[in-house]
């Protein structure tokens, strides 16, 4: 579809009306957008931050601008949402831009990667260290501009049928997971798949594969992999802050008023704190009634971690050698990502560590 | 002054036009607020959000509702904020309502108490766990509705002329300090003092403290303490996450049609976010500064941390006593961070560890 053909009026937007007289105040066009997304329903932490930004947006315009949210399977399917919106035939979309590492390997960076960023420090980097501009070249490639719009915090590690005890647990295994960490999992012998939130039900069930991770104790128990798999592992090395994005067709962007670029950027920078918000009140309950149902935490043993973060820096490293714009996103981020880390060693670790001290749980 | 007065087009308010044409997209009165703060300008963190939230709110209405902010002492002094908000001298103010416990223990809450909730946490709290319904009453007392509006992450423990090896260290120690862990500070032998921002250098100069907290490194190194004190301590156990507010006088709140509501209240959401990234970024290389200049970063021993937590516990208690509103709110409250305390255990922290291990610096 030509993508300037929705801007003036074709199947995908409709400018209603561009009445607009300046002597009065906030005199907008009204806009009407479709925002499909890559989250069932079922999921009012993901798919609820969804409808909220869509929510907000309405509100804040009057009404001026709206964006309807989609469920996966309404308008695209769950994985195709950066297609539908950088192709023009959606104004925008809500979605993970690691589930796209096939089309380019940095749009990881605008999630996350494994031993990565957490949610704070996500932010962080994309608005005040240098990595939305770095990344602004990586979505224009894909037809849209992207808004971080949400993020779960740190996830757990996943559902095994068995406990890993070492890395040799790792070989043959059959694993569900999202991003990089699938690569990284392989080179140490386990087999990734990528399915989209409601088909790793079925797929543990029917055992087509082994183990699989989503996010964490709250939508997890909602998807029900505590009745086919005991052990939940933790911590998630491969996704400790992924953010979600609100992806935005180019032109559909440009095109947009200012005030309504303003509107739609703070609904969606509230929807990522949002986010964190309804899972840190959520999951420790979930977990709890896990627990109490038979679900079994397991730590991964040291070796498994270190393992995993030497075959990470190996990927990361191929993955530069082969795209050099990865390479130079990667040092830039991982320069910042060092600076986090230690930073947050000394005053944000150091005090959950004091809190463990003085009470111990 | 007479609340309702500003709103009808007194000194301090201004509704300068209320055209609204019902066809048209978005008609709403122009709206001028005044917005005091806390924070001198020198700070493009707490000041700097300050800044952002007002503009954010003037571009999403296209300039229809405006709020100007103000350094202290152009409107009112820094810690008569939230007195100026809900006597209705000015609409809104930007503060931290912890420097108000004088007029009601619990506005603590709205900021961070010692041994309390992170960045993440305190958010979570407020708008997923019953913080905001649990708080209305406390801030309504004071005339204002609060809406949570940045958050400065963590904060460290401050600078020393004098090493503190043990609790006696404590004793006679004449330390800048706000909100509550002042109290425990002086349980603990200490002599605790609120001073503004501004206010800090030149006591500690002069000598009049021997100690002083503010923020952290980004925000101390321009205040100047590292040229009076040499020790520098994490972690900050009496602010693990600080959150500042956007107290508005409550007619004006109710008073501000819907949409502008909502422009507002996503507005400062957005600014919480983004005053952590700011800060997040601008930490690592300011504390890299002051360590190269000669500030020496120190740990607080096990047992200073230990005692300061016991006489914290001993405080809610008193403070509770007093005021079975405080002992309500610091229940819930309670619940809520233990939740919190356990889960980022099990899913940040370890996450946080296992990097100090793969990766130690």
């Amino acid at each position: 579809m030509d993508r300037r053909r929705f801007m003036a009026g074709g199947a995908a937007g409709t400018v209603a009306a561009t009445l607009a007289a300046p002597q009065l105040a906030h005199a907008q066009p009204r806009i009407r957008w479709r925002c499909p997304g890559s989250f069932p329903k079922s999921l009012d932490t993901l798919y609820g931050t969804q409808e909220h930004i869509c929510r907000r947006v309405g509100e804040i315009t009057e009404g001026a601008f709206q964006i309807q949210p989609f469920a996966p399977g309404e308008v695209v399917p769950a994985l195709q949402v950066l297609d539908a919106a950088g192709q023009g035939s959606v104004e925008c979309g809500y979605t993970a831009p690691y589930y796209y590492t096939g089309k380019d390997p940095s749009l990881a960076f605008g999630s996350c990667v494994p031993f990565g960023l957490n949610a704070r420090q996500q932010f962080a980097w994309w608005h005040n260290g240098g990595g939305a501009q770095a990344m602004a070249p990586v979505f224009r490639d894909q037809g849209v501009h992207c808004l971080l719009a949400g993020n779960t915090g740190a996830q757990m590690g996943g559902w095994f049928r068995k406990e890993i005890r070492s890395v040799d647990d790792l070989r043959g295994l059959k694993f569900r997971i999202a991003g990089y960490a699938g690569d990284v999992l392989q080179k140490l012998g386990a087999v990734a798949q990528q399915l989209a939130g409601p088909d790793i039900y079925p797929a543990l069930e029917r055992g087509v594969v082994d183990g699989a991770e989503w996010v964490g104790p709250y939508d997890d128990e909602k998807l029900g992999f505590q009745r086919v798999a005991q052990y939940y592992y933790f911590p998630g090395w491969w996704e400790p802050g992924p953010s979600i994005a609100m992806v935005v067709n180019e032109r559909a962007w440009e095109g947009l008023p200012a005030p309504f670029r303003a509107a739609l950027e703070t609904a969606c920078h509230e929807g990522y704190i949002y986010m964190t918000g309804r899972y840190d009140a959520q999951n420790p309950p979930a977990l709890r009634r896990l627990i109490a149902s038979g679900t079994q935490l397991r730590q991964y043993p040291r070796d498994v971690i270190a393992a995993c973060f030497r075959a990470t820096q190996e990927l990361y490293a191929e993955l530069g050698a082969r795209n050099a714009r990865f390479k130079e996103i990667h040092a830039q981020w991982d320069r910042f990502r060092q600076d986090q880390q230690t930073w947050f060693r000394v005053v944000e670790d150091s005090f959950a560590n004091s809190m463990a001290q003085v009470q111990p749980r």
